[in-house]
Parts: C-alpha cells; structure tokens; sequence
C-alpha cells in the first residue's frame, strides 16, 4: 500500500534537484524522501553529494532504476529529470499507482504536436498528456488537488501567467496592442552542465539576450494566458546573478485606470494565494525580494494617461519558478496547507 | 591665444572623468591635458587620485577655480559636472572664448521649460541653449564640426536614438503600436557618490526597475527620436555589472520586412560611421563586447511575420554613452578622425 | 515579572540585525520578539522595513528609546547597535533585570584598556566587564548557561579562533613558527552604512587587504587562543561576495602529524558541537557551503613533512560570526537545544 | 629569410590567446600578426572570433598546422597552446628557425624530470630545455634579449618571484621562518574549458582554496627564488572575478627593518623596469589597480618590530601574468622599448 507522503525524488544532481532535497528534507508534513541520481559515484546519502546538507538534513541516496522506485514504498515522485527521461518515466511510474509531478516540460500541452514542434523530442502518449494537470496553483488549485499527474510549470512562464492573467480575465487588456514580456533570469535557469558560454568569465560582467521568439516557454504562455500569439512578444536575458528572474511586462489597457484599480484587481486576483505578494501601487519587487523564496512579487506602474501599465514580477527561478512551486502543488495534493515548508 | 588642443577637463573624480582622462591622456593628436577637481587633498598630478594610471600616463591635477581654467591657454573645456555646475560654468567658459563640451543634462534640450521640468533645475539662459548642438556624431556631424558648446547626450538615450532613428526615418514604423525600451545599465551609470542602494550588497546578485515613466533621458528620445511621447515606453533597470548598457527595443513595421532588408538599412545608415557596429541579421551582441570599447553594436531579430522587430544595442555607458562620445565630438570640432584615440 | 523568552532586538537596519530578525522570527522557541530602530521612517512593522519577510515573518517596529524597551517585558535583549550605543544601553538594560546578548565589541575584552586601544572609544566600566561572558560556544558553554551578559565574538575572531585553539590546546603547535591567519571577507561584514569603498563599483571585480597590523579583531585572537602577540599574523581582505568569511590559516606542528591524527582530533574537539562541521583529511569547505548557515566548517591539508598545516574554516559572517552565534548563546541561556532555530 | 617581427600566434581561442591578440594588435612596432587555432569553423579573420575586436582589429585566421607556420615568413611564434601541444611544436619551430616565446609550462624548467613530475607529461629533450630561458624579464633580461626560445612564467610565479627576490637578495630574510605566499586569482586563470566548476553559479558568491602543497607554479617559484622547499608554504584560491591575482606574501626578517628601508630597497630593485610599480610604504594596491594593465604593483607593510613583513603583489594573469609578460619578453628580444605596446 502506497503512501504518498513517502517521496522519491528522481534526478537530484542539478540546481532544481538540490532545491527539492532542501525543501522537502525542511518539509513538516514528510518524512525524509529517497533520492536517486544517475551516478552515485559511491556516495550513501545526500550530504555527501551536497556538503551544504551536512548536519541539517539526512537522507539516503540510491542509483535511479524505475524498477527501484516502483518496488519501494514511495506514493509520490517528484522528476527533476530531463524532458526526455520524464517523458519515458512518468507513465511507467504512474502505472506503479505512484502519483507523479514533473518538473520538466514534457507534460505541459495538451497537445503532443506542440510540445515536439518546440522541443523537438518525441511527446508522451495523448492519453497521458490529457491527464496532466497543468501544475499552476493560483489559478488551477481544484485541479491539482484531484491530480495524479502534475505537470510543473516553466519558470519564465510562471513570472508572466501570473500577472498577466488577472487583467486579461478582467477584460482590460488593449487587444490592439501588443503585449512585450522582457524577461531576465539568472545562470541557474539554464541548468548544472558545463557550457563555455556559462563559464563565469563568460557570465560576469555580461548579459545577453537569448532565444528570441524562440524560446520554449512561449507556448505555456500563450496557453494560459489565451493571448494570440501574434500580440505576445516574450523575450529572455542571461543576468549575472546565480538565481531569480524579473520580468518587466507592458501591457495597454482599453480603457484609463487608477493605480488604485489595478491594485485591487491584484489583490483581489490573489487574495487567499499565499505564494503570489501583490506590491503597492508604484513600488517596485526587486530581484532580492524573493531571492531564496518561493513566492513570485508582483507590482506595478502606470502612466499618467493611466493606460499604459508596466508590470513588474520577480520570483526565484528554483523557488516559485520550480521547486518551491512542486512543492505548492504536492501541498495541494496531499491537501496540506498550501504554503507548508514554502515560508 | 587659445589652443583648441590644450584641454581643461573640469570635473574628474567621478566614473567618468576617468574615462575621460584615460582616453585624452591616451589621445594621439593632443597634448595632456590640465585636470581640475572641487579638492585635490594635496594631491598634485592624476595618478595618486588614480594610482591605475601611475607609469602610463601624468598630467597636473588642480583645484577648480573657473578663473583657473580662463586665465590657462586652455582651448576646449570638458565638463564633467554635475548639471547645475555645467549650467553655471559653460557660459563663462564660452564668454572666454573656450570651446565647451558639456557632458551633463545642462544644454541637451532647445526648450528651458523641458530642462527644468525633467531636472527640477534652474535652466542655462534660452541664448545659450540655442547655440548648443546635440552631440550624436552619427546624426549631427555637420552642425558638431561647426560648434563651440556640444551637449553631450545621455547613455541611455544614445543606447535607444542610434538604433531607432534609421527606422523611423525610413518610414517603417507601425505609428499605432507602441514602441518599447526596455534597457539595462551597470552601476557606473548611477555616478560614484555613495549611497545605500549602490552599496556592493545591494546591487550584487539583485536587480530592478527604477524611475519607470519618469527617467530624465525621456525628452532626449523624443526630441531626437520624433516619437510623440504616447508612442515610447522607457524603462530602465540596474544590472549588477560594473559598465554597460544593453537595450532590447521592441518596434511593430508597418509592412513585412525580411531580414535582410533591416541589415541593409542599418549597414547603409551607419556606413561610414565608425563608433557604430552592425550586426549580422539574427546575430545579437552582448554586453562583453562593448565594454571598455567606445562603439555602440547594434543587432537584430524579425519574427517570422516579418512585422515585429527586436532591436539589441550595447554599449558603454562610460564609453559611446558619455567619455568616447565626448571625445567623438571633440574630434568633429578639430577635424581629427572621427575614431581618433577611440579603437 | 520578566520572561526571558520574551525578546526586543535593538538596531535591525543593518545586515546583522536583518539576519538576527529573519532567525527569531523563525525560532521554534520563541514568540515574536519587538524590533527597536532609531527611526520607523513611519512604519510599523518590520516587513515594511524588509520587503523580503512580508507574509513571512510580522513582528513590531519600535522607535528605539531604552525606557521603551525597559519598561516592555522584555526578559533579552539582542543588541545589535554601535560599539559606543551597546556601550551605553547594556549597563542599564541588566540594570533594569534584562539579559543582554550584544554584538558589538564592547563587552569583548577584560580588560577596559584593550577595548579602548583598539577601538579608540571609551570602555564600559570595568565591573560590566567583569560581568561579560565571551559568547564562543563551543569553548565556554558553561559560562553562558549562567550569563546575563554576553559578549557576541568578532566573525573573523570566531573563524580563527574554532580551528587554532583545539591545536593549542593540544600542544601540537611550533611555539617558534608565526602562526599565519590570512582571513577574506563578504561586503555585509563592512556594515551597511553608503561609504565610497563599498560602492559596487569599488568591491565587484576588486580584492583588497585592509587593516594589515591593526585589525580590532586581533586581540580577542590573542585572548582566546593564548597565542603571543609576537606570533600571530592575522590579516583581513574584502572580497566581491555579499556573505562569508574563509580563513586560510597557517600552523607549523612540534612533531610530524598523520592526516588522521588532525581530523581525529578535530573531531574530539567538536564532539557535540552541533554547530561545527569538521572535514575528512584533503577535502575543503568552499564558501558556498556555509553562506546561509549557521555553521563553521573546518578541514585541512598537511604536506607530505606531516608537520605544515593548513587549516581552512568557512563560516557566514552574518550567521556564526554574528547572528547565528548570537541565538547560538541564546539557547544555551534558555536551556534550549543548541542549534534551535539554527538549521 | 625570416623577419622576427613577422608573428604567428598558435592557439588564440582561449583568453591567454584573445589577450595576446589584443596586445600584438595594438603594438607599434609590428604587423598584424597571423592568428592560428585548431578549428576555424569556418571563420576567415579574428574579429569574426571575438567579435570585440570589429572595427578594432583585423587579422588573417588560419587553421593550426605546424607545415603552414614553418612555410610562412613569420619570424616569431607565440604559443599560447597547451603544455603537450608546446612540448612537441617548439622544437620544430625552432628548427625552423623561427623564435619561440611559449607561455605554457612546457620549457619553463632545467630539469626534465621537474616538468615530469610535477605536470605529468613527457618533458622535451633535455637540450631543448637547456636552450630555454625564463622569461622573468626584471630579473633576466640579458639573457632574454639573446634567447630563441623563451618560457614565460606562470602567472602566480611572478606575482610571488618579483616581489620576494628583492628580500631575498638583500640577504634580510630570516632563514628559520616560513614563507607563506597566500595567492588569489580570477577564474580566467583556470582557461576558457567548460567545467563544472567553473560555471557561473559555482564560482560567484563564492571562494575556494585548491590545490594546497601540490601546484604547478610551485618548483618555478622555488627555482628562481632560491628558497628551499621547507621553507615556501605557497597556496591558490579562486576569487569571483574574471582577472587578476592578489598575492599575500608573509616574510619575516632577520633584523628590524624601517619601511623607509624596504621601500628604498623595492625602489632599487625595480629602478628602470617599467612593468613593476612599487607602492608607496603602507599603501597597499588593489585588484582594481593592475586588471587590464600588464603592471605587476608591489606594496607592503610592515609591523611595529620591524621583522615582520607582510607584502601584497597585484597583477592581472592575462597581462603581467601571461600576454603582457609575453609581449615584453618579445620587446626585449627585438630591442625595442620594454613597455611598447603595453602601456
């Protein structure tokens, strides 16, 4: 009999992997999850693997066989593996009864043809891609709390849905106009493998921006935010900071607003969402705010003509943007408090 | 007589007086030049204000008194003060018969209204802005070759003028879309006066918004761009870098264009214009390769419509964004190679 | 009646005071404590000051007057103020039967004579110090138990003195080789306050010594290790970093040593020590594996003689060389497990 | 007929290569070098590399093939190529009858059995080495000024070999005291290979010691020092910056010494060399002082008994440390001016 407070993680070795172990070896309402990597190199538990943990947290470490995972106790699992390795895994995993939230991007679409057109891999089955949840709490808790299969959301995509939604399902939003999403992230974004161009003299002292009308968060946006795709401009930029994204998002309104209405609406948006802090009006998150967080900052400025409205939302690329998100959605699961092990 | 080669530098303690000094002191058509500081804590020549320079290059270093500067033989004054010394000092300099070039916010604007609305000070008289002529080498040569008092423009607005402007004037641009600037500077730009949210602990691994509908290069763009103001989105942000500027500028066509007529357009306004660098089509420069250069690097990408156009310009905000364009204009006005001491 | 567990933290602006609140307000053991700053600027609670902690962490902001705090029922009071501040207000806050847990330097010495040589301000009254406990926790835990007055350890005192002192203790140290401490530093270990030095521009990119010969460190070094004045070097650098202090600390033994000889006894000395995490013979703590923790790390290399050592200790300045260390005597105070609130 | 001035440089992609692009381009006294690297990738000229040379900078790019340097008219090699890659080519070249100037480890020693032992790789023939000569100009330039085939010095050596001989010659260091060289460099030092811990999150906000008692830089240091291997404790860390090195050196002294003495005593020992730049008695340079000059600055201070010195050497790895020291060897070896081209 499954328990799904017994956890194993799969693939812990890069930056999204440590934050899981971290939050999770933190968490109150579990015991201390299995963790398997690829290659254990002769370690026996985490700390061995991450220094860091050393005298905090203690859990063992096993090498990643599904069959190993299927024939343990574990009720829920927790993939911080490759699009490719979740694509294969999940379903096998599922069909072992063990409730899955995925971290990369191979459940996010509905559609098979959308996830291969942008990430050129073979989908999962349609079957499974329909029973994913799309894992964004704030607007999709009744959802997840009723999924076996979570599909957790990009991180750029999270630091735009979340405020660009409110706005458009109050029927706001210039339909005229384009909407630009200028959007920046730290080096942890792009993952632990060694590239030159992530190099720290490649990285210091530098940004750059990358993937323009390309990159392959744009679907989840345009799918849940329902923008055509000929309004959305989303663009991506390399900081010079270990982690966290800003995303400055320009948005025309229909009609002129108040700063007073458009924090409302914000507050409104999220009033009872323990992850989302709404800013007020003209006072502006900074990176730093949510940095080693799992909440997303959302605050704003607007025009004296009041309406042109720039939008401002940070979160920690690996809190919010990642883990600390499949944390908010396994809470919602197992119907803990929502925001357990997230403060 | 006066020498319009024996230069006074007015003001050399900040971030870009330096600059300044370092590329005069390294300028092959001029003599060292005499620097003039508010105290010189009995120092008496540059490099023990900036024991960087010892061994390679010496100049005297003097307290500033305006009478100084008109009783030396000095031809051309740069003034790196802050606007109300500028304001003060270039009509007194300019009655002495001293050519001026002003790299404050002093005498960028024809209207006085437009300076002290945006500066909150008191304006130079209507006379003197008058004979002033903006400093943008590429677009302004004729009138810089011919003038005594060059306002030098602002780091950001060169970062934004320069890439827009040949779009505009080709007559390109989508009226009914707004354009977006949202542009990024290292912590130089903010000057070398001490204060909390510059400190080493606050802009490190942080980064943020500021002065979002309010940044006093606005009216510089606007003037020099011919955008009405409802039509531009500015915005500025601090990166956690020491020197740069990166814009990413977002412009809707009026009709589909191909890449390579972009590249053809960029390649044909810059022709000749040395300090500016275009990009191959879909090939984006980054901060890196700019900085400690005086060259603005423009790049592009067109979606596939054709009709949405991403614009990257980098640049130096202590080089093309203040001192290299400084000293650009200065080789206007004595007919030197327009790159003279600027590769 | 005064409840020890009822805590006011005086001087929260600054990193150490941040730090110290963050900590607290997570502390298992403890209600929310009140924060006393020199100016609310009009707020009220602390999330206002420290936008990081809102939905966190909510606690009071208090205007900082000592009636206000002595007439509370505050049982402890946390100083985390200026030397000559906690000078002042220690005396009187144990007068009126508060625990006093300071930060400062001003309790730290003995003797009034060293306190004042090497911080140039007046001392406290010799009785007050005789009253002070040198709050380094894993040398003196009996005296805290019983302290009501405690003396907060330098973060480069405590970086030092963990690692030396187990081999002093142990005889193992050349009396005739200098003992060599070279320490670098984070940027918060500098203090908050703007100063031109601690400009981004001035530390990113940078390194520096500082202090060579003349560190206020230095003579809780002597005090506590026993080492002669004749034999210690001890210097500080300032690195690009926010956080962390790394020691690089130089022994020479009496007699050849095996690797297993060091680690067993570093592992005796810190038996129990919840807070000190001693390494395998070879490997070595980075500063990563400390910044926001509470712990010392120690390992070490000895050449192939078996009588050169070098000993590396990472700590977060902010954690055990300030705050941490300061709940750290907290605990033991309170008969609280040691590392309460502190993993 | 060879022309010495006629340069090939071999391996120009990593950052050794790029700067000694950069410097031979700029120099007065030569062509634009030929630039060779292993793969073109299709690439005809250098700026198509590194596009920061556009407009700066041309030179021809061709692929690496030792046939196509020895047919060229190319006088002098500059190779920038790995330890193995040198050991094979340099003889060639010089059979050739082509000038060597190698900045890897491969002829930096008398001994074969040095090189062997401490890099792990075949040594050339031992009457290669023997024609080799250290390329320690301040020390050596005799020697170099006649030599066809130069080793240039690691870049830690000479921040620790320039600084030390001076002590070491006046005969005041005391012989029974340990000499501890505390070195820190920026991670260009460590080349442009991706590792992973080199990435961008592994090296900022952090500081690491590697390599203790075991690196390579070791036996050049106590080559041409003279300090027997007992005596030398000489460690490296890596700082979170791009370039330079800091190096920490602590000597003691066999009779008290005034600073006055010691500064006179630097000021003889680098009296005409214009790379070194001696600072002031109890000024110390800074990092900020020597990145992106080829100047290796000397400070020091001195304690209050006058026996205990402590010295801090700067230079930038790239410059002094690497290319810079390079093209001064070069310089010499041509007669020109030693600092042409370096300034």
């Amino acid at each position: 009999m499954r328990d799904p407070r017994s956890i194993a993680v799969l693939g812990v070795t890069g930056y999204t992997g440590f934050e899981l172990a971290t939050l999770l070896l933190r968490h109150p309402g579990v015991p201390p999850p299995a963790f398997y990597v690829r290659e254990t190199n002769g370690y026996h538990c985490l700390s061995q693997l991450f220094p860091q943990l050393r005298s905090r947290a203690e859990a063992p470490l096993r090498t990643l066989a599904l069959d190993a995972v299927t024939s343990s106790d574990a009720g829920t699992a927790f993939l911080a593996t490759p699009h490719e390795v979740s694509a294969e895994h999940a379903p096998r995993l599922r069909d072992a009864g063990i409730r899955v939230i995925d971290l990369s991007g191979a459940f996010r679409f509905a559609s098979a043809e959308t996830f291969t057109s942008w990430y050129k891999l073979p989908a999962p089955h349609a079957d499974r891609l329909a029973d994913a949840v799309y894992g964004l709490p704030e607007f999709y808790a009744d959802e997840i709390r009723k999924a076996n299969l979570v599909a957790n959301p990009g991180c750029y995509a999270t630091s735009v849905i979340l405020p660009l939604r409110p706005l458009l399902q109050a029927g706001l939003v210039d339909k005229s106009q384009n909407i630009v999403c200028d959007c920046k992230s730290g080096a942890s974004g792009a993952g632990k493998e060694p590239r030159r161009d992530l190099h720290f003299v490649e990285v210091g002292e530098n940004f750059r921006a990358y993937n323009l009308f390309s990159h392959r968060h744009t679907p989840e946006i345009l799918e849940h935010t329902g923008i055509p795709e000929s309004q959305l401009v989303f663009t991506t930029h390399l900081l010079p900071v270990a982690r966290g994204i800003l995303s400055t998002i320009y948005v025309s309104l229909d009609s002129p607003q108040s700063s007073g209405d458009i924090e409302k609406l914000y507050r409104d948006a999220f009033a009872g969402k323990p992850m989302v802090r709404v800013w007020p009006a003209g006072k502006l998150p900074e990176l730093q705010h949510v940095t080693n967080t799992n909440f997303c900052d959302i605050g704003f400025t607007l025009d004296k003509s009041g309406k042109r409205l720039i939008v401002v939302s940070c979160l920690d690329n690996l809190g919010k943007g990642a883990a600390g998100q499949a944390v908010q959605n396994f809470n919602l699961m197992m119907n803990f408090q929502e925001q357990a092990g997230l403060l």
